[in-house]
């Protein structure tokens, strides 16, 4: 098939998945370069349909009647990017259930608030590189579908579990059942994160940039810890944190 | 002063100040919001004006003659974001001489080619964090004083020297006559990072986001390490792998 125009009804269609609303009523989201069409299309995940631009020489293994030829100026009209890379994917929004994503000596992510696409992209990808089983949302954070938390994921959101607005009180209690302990970084907590055993069996939390982890959420902490820090910074990028404490981790298992 | 006209003189020069070019033929850059002001009055930074918007009822140390009210809409005109903070400062490039900043013992980040500017401001937050004695930029880096990249900083640039687009050459004359060692993270390097000796006395290079450290540059490099990833991801986030490295010499100054 060859699209050569921005008023056809699948264009249009795509173009609006760049609003959230529009991707949770069709259950769809795109990404965008061949970087992350191709880790989606060796994934578990549905592909729906790759756009490619009408003169792409890239070798694609995608049936005839997913593989749609586009007019080069369509993906300026429906890219998230200001130089967009001629290859995008349609792909379906895959359905995990918390429950069968947790279990005893896991290592899992919580984010809360998170508001920055870009932060969440980039803790999906450092989940990925040190091997989290799964990433939870909660309470707003921005969505994982957003053009902007994709493109910083490099494609690692096909790789590990990420769960979008979970229900707070079922997240808890299934970490509890499993005896997964819930742990924070906290600047005024006592211990530093390598005296700390975050080898495994944890759900590490983090917070909104400006604000942290809500309070609300005290009441499911099992312990903190803080990240060793002299200089004059009061705090890091939350993306940096997460990334930290995932290294840290990762550190643990390996000495041991 | 009150200034209530976009077409004031000032206010055409400040604005022009959005422009890398600009900058540095006036040697001056601004920084917006609450934090960064106050951290750049802290500092040793020279500030030349303190533009706040006429109904600011924030108590600033500034001279009169340096503090600037004026119209919130001029604000709009003149921000980076697209919500501005209402407050901002003008400040004097600082000069900072390379051969000073050396020393042995010393911690050092050099970037190379890092092309996002939030990338680069957030290094620089970290480097303060992790108490980094200077940050030092080669290669057409993207500039330091650029406004996302400062946003990123959240303030810390003024709390260490952060030395943009220093000659390769001289940079690492300085660092080898101080027995400073160059090392850099390489996916294919034998030793973990948390294997080698890292905590004082190191600069550490950290390359483009796509294409990493320039290879013209490997001349330079003492050793290399990598950092443990055992899941599907490549690589990290740029200013993920600067960070971990920092918090891993961090851990080992402090169990030493």
């Amino acid at each position: 098939m060859l699209i050569t125009s921005e008023k056809n009804d699948l264009i249009k269609d795509i173009k609006k998945l760049s609003e959230k609303k529009y991707r949770y009523e069709k259950k769809l989201f795109f990404v965008e370069g061949k970087n992350s069409v191709f880790e989606a299309l060796k994934s578990s995940f549905e592909i729906k349909y790759v756009l490619v631009s009408e003169d792409c020489d890239i070798d694609l293994d995608v049936e005839k009647d997913r593989l749609i030829f586009v007019d080069k100026g369509i993906f300026k009209k429906i890219s998230d990017t200001v130089t967009p890379q001629m290859i995008m994917a349609v792909v379906k929004m895959p359905d995990y259930n918390v429950n069968d994503l947790i279990k005893e000596d896991g290592l899992y992510i919580i984010l809360d608030e998170v508001q920055d696409p870009g932060n969440l992209g980039t803790i999906i990808r450092s989940a990925d590189a040190f091997n989290v089983d799964a990433v939870f949302t909660i309470n707003n954070t921005v969505d994982v579908y957003n053009p902007k938390a994709l493109r910083s994921t490099m494609g690692s959101i096909f790789h590990l579990p990420v769960v979008n607005d979970v229900p707070v009180d079922k997240l808890f209690e299934a970490l509890k059942r499993n005896g997964v302990r819930v742990l924070s970084t906290n600047l005024k907590a006592e211990k530093y994160i390598y005296d700390c055993d975050i080898s495994k069996n944890i759900a590490l939390i983090f917070g909104n940039e400006s604000r942290g982890v809500n309070k609300s959420l005290d009441i499911y902490v099992d312990g903190s810890f803080k990240i060793p820090m002299d200089g004059m910074a009061e705090s890091l990028n939350v993306s940096v944190a997460a990334s930290i404490c995932l290294y840290e981790s990762q550190r643990q298992r390996l000495i041991k």
